[in-house]
């Protein structure tokens, strides 16, 4: 076991950024504790591969402290961060019975990532879940498999057709991972599972605000990207905003005005993020700012601003405008790391410069598109980087080895191991349960002028 | 696809039995559907695998559709059966989303399996979960894995200690296999995870109410298995009733009288069955009657009295006090299956007659009992045995390799890949929100003459 120093390191959030952070400080003299309310790390860039049948939860999210637990200047705690004391230096949480409990603390690292947001729209939220956790992800499994499920038993062509009908909101990398996704599964991932319907019958239809889908990547790999997507029967449809989400449909609206509806059942929100609760609390500890994103603004270390000791990280931090990516919050997690390091011994801290080493979205089997220090790649040698990228980033040897044998049985096999629809994340729970019956006549939009700033 | 003939055939449950029955038709000229309430089949003996993070979902309960997806005469429907119109021949469900749905048949095949009883005290189910479904083993992983995490966070030794105590209800093979997989866990599965406890101070409680364990493997295997457990650590108190549960402990009554408190947070409840209410359902609609278990009392082949193309099967069905295991399951829907065949060729119906194939039950990694046809094996001979029958028996080609592979992890390796705790299933949600906080200072069983029938 390493020597633990007086210096206590708190890190709140064990994702990328609070996960990299903790690492970068195995062989310092530092005592480290890790808050999270979970019990798991999210492999965040693979969720839509839970929700889609292909990886396991373990596969995506193993035990934090299993992943730290060679770590022996780590302390793992499963608590929701509360307050913070910046004056007292200390954080107050309350465990998973309700007790309170907290943290004194040396240096602060704070790196809570960011939740769905549904631009003030949060009345979208039961009829459209979004792709942040785990429970989200089953939630998508449950209403994705469970959809095909309702068809089949479904007599009237209408209903059957709107069961059949998948909208995922919004065109980054987890929309079009998504879309790509279902309808791969639709074509062939339940091949020989049916009677009465073909679900390669099912459409999905991705909907963005914007001019194009993965804006990020470029002209030329978002026309691939989207080329790709129409291949495997997605209908894109960008500059479309949504003005309405009930249980059974999406109402659009163009930016000249013109409104559709798209009648579906299964909705997906992949179209905003908003920073984690935490960055306003330590803004408020702070009297640090928010920008309009809820991200609190940092100093060019990170810092904040009369707190060098106290750092925000990844998603919630706002600087330089960058992208809320896995990237970032590794990079910022080991740069606050490094920062206490350095000032323990003495050194002067810098400021976080981020190395952009590219970023990279799976539209279908065997086709990625990636973008990478002005190189950009599609297709067949785009999806092998995906590949080798997301194998040596997945945490674990385990992890990957049946990530692989996964991979193998849908990729190659075009089949899916992961169906289960458990009663808690029920088909149509939440969806059906709330419609009223005299929605279902509905098929055109209500004109309802008060709700037109939707994605 | 096989031509399909007028012969209707509704096969109620996708159990052992239903399963079984299902593809024993594969080629005869019949169309057969199949209803359940959920979209999967569920490999019940290893249930246990999944509540101790070994196995995944997917890996324990494969889609039924897919499954079945080669019977080409195979119909597979979600619903929840609501009744049995047996002059009508016609089954009623309810879909999903609470609309109606009815099927007509010529042959009806039923095996709705067993839930979990609480011998009148249903009360106790909150703190003490069954392990029937996939969502029960979800809330046991999530409060197992769970009780760890708040021990880690506790300072107090009393409720550190309550934290660390796990009690099995139960002892037969679930109870025992999962007290083992408890007691495995907590020496060798979490290794290197904890700072503040040691998880090997984990104390497991193995309560029986009669006088051994395993007691239908016979005496010598009974003695081995509990010596086994108490070389894991495992306490096996045999001859004692449970007389209450609640958030923080288990009261114990023995035969004597003679009453004892076991402070324990976690709670699990394998000790008895009954039947579907399937049963009780079919008994109404039939004149038949139940046995004490809700079991439905059938002919010698297995069919309703007065209704020769009615059968019951498997766990709800009551024939010759058959044991609620999987091989009555299997063998009776074959049965069914090969009756309604049989009869289309204009050949007399037989009996049910039930071959013994022998019962198994694994104690720890590498040991476990067997009984078959007269032989009684332990130890690493018996475990081999264990391993080649349930892959086997295991569903899937895919489910095998997956299998094997977190089985080598966990056998060899000695850790758990599958350990999420969900927001949905999370540690304590129940068991200690419900709970006053008077309750803490409960240490000493209240006189209470009232509950001394538990198990």
């Amino acid at each position: 076991m390493a020597a633990r120093s007086d210096h206590r390191v708190v890190i709140v959030g064990a994702g990328f950024g609070g996960l990299f952070a903790a690492k970068f400080l195995r062989r310092a003299p530092v005592s480290v504790t890790v808050v999270d309310r979970r019990n798991y790390h999210l492999f965040q860039p693979l969720l839509y591969q839970l929700a889609t049948g292909i990886l396991s939860q373990g596969e995506v999210a193993p035990p934090i402290r299993d992943v730290l637990r060679k770590h022996a200047n780590v302390t793992v705690e499963m608590a929701t961060v509360t307050g913070f004391d910046l004056a007292g230096r200390r954080v107050t949480a309350i465990r998973p019975d309700g007790t309170e409990r907290s943290y004194g603390y040396d240096s602060l690292i704070v790196g809570g990532g960011a939740d769905q947001s549904y631009f003030g729209h949060d009345e979208f939220a039961r009829f459209a879940p979004g792709m942040k956790t785990i429970d989200d992800a089953l939630e998508l499994r449950g209403r994705i498999f469970g959809a095909f499920e309702m068809a089949e038993s479904e007599d009237d062509p209408e209903a059957r057709r709107s069961w059949l009908t998948f909208v995922v909101v919004g065109g980054g990398a987890t929309g079009v991972e998504l879309a790509g996704q279902i309808a791969e599964l639709s074509r062939s991932g339940l091949a020989g599972n049916f009677r009465r319907i073909d679900p390669k019958d099912a459409r999905v239809v991705l909907v963005d605000g914007g001019p194009e889908i993965l804006a990020a990547f470029g002209d030329r790999l978002s026309q691939k990207a989207a080329r790709e997507l129409e291949r495997l029967g997605v209908t894109v449809r960008t500059g479309m905003v949504v003005s309405g989400v009930d249980a059974f449909g999406v109402d659009v609206t163009a930016h000249d005005g013109t409104r559709d509806r798209i009648a579906c059942r299964t909705k997906i929100w992949a179209a905003g993020v908003a920073a984690s609760p935490l960055a306003g609390m330590l803004a408020e500890a702070s009297g640090a700012s928010c920008d309009r994103s809820g991200r609190i603004k940092v100093l060019p270390d990170c810092t904040l601003p009369g707190h060098p000791e106290v750092f925000a990280i990844g998603d919630m931090m706002a600087l330089d405008d960058l992208p809320g990516v896995a990237e970032v919050a590794m990079q910022s997690g080991i740069h606050a790391a490094n920062t206490v390091k350095r000032r323990l011994h003495g050194k002067d801290p810098a400021d976080f410069t981020y190395r952009d080493l590219g970023s990279m979205a799976t539209v279908s089997r065997f086709h990625a598109v990636v973008s990478f220090k002005g190189i950009r790649a599609s297709g067949f040698l785009g999806w092998l980087m995906w590949l080798v990228v997301h194998l040596t980033f997945l945490t674990g040897f385990k992890n990957r080895i049946s990530a692989l044998l996964h991979w193998a049985w849908t990729f190659l096999a075009g089949s899916r191991a992961e169906r289960t629809i458990t009663v808690r994340q029920a088909v149509g729970r939440v969806a059906l349960a709330d419609a009223g019956a005299d929605d279902l006549s509905r098929s055109v939009p209500a004109a309802d002028p008060g709700e037109e700033d939707g994605r």
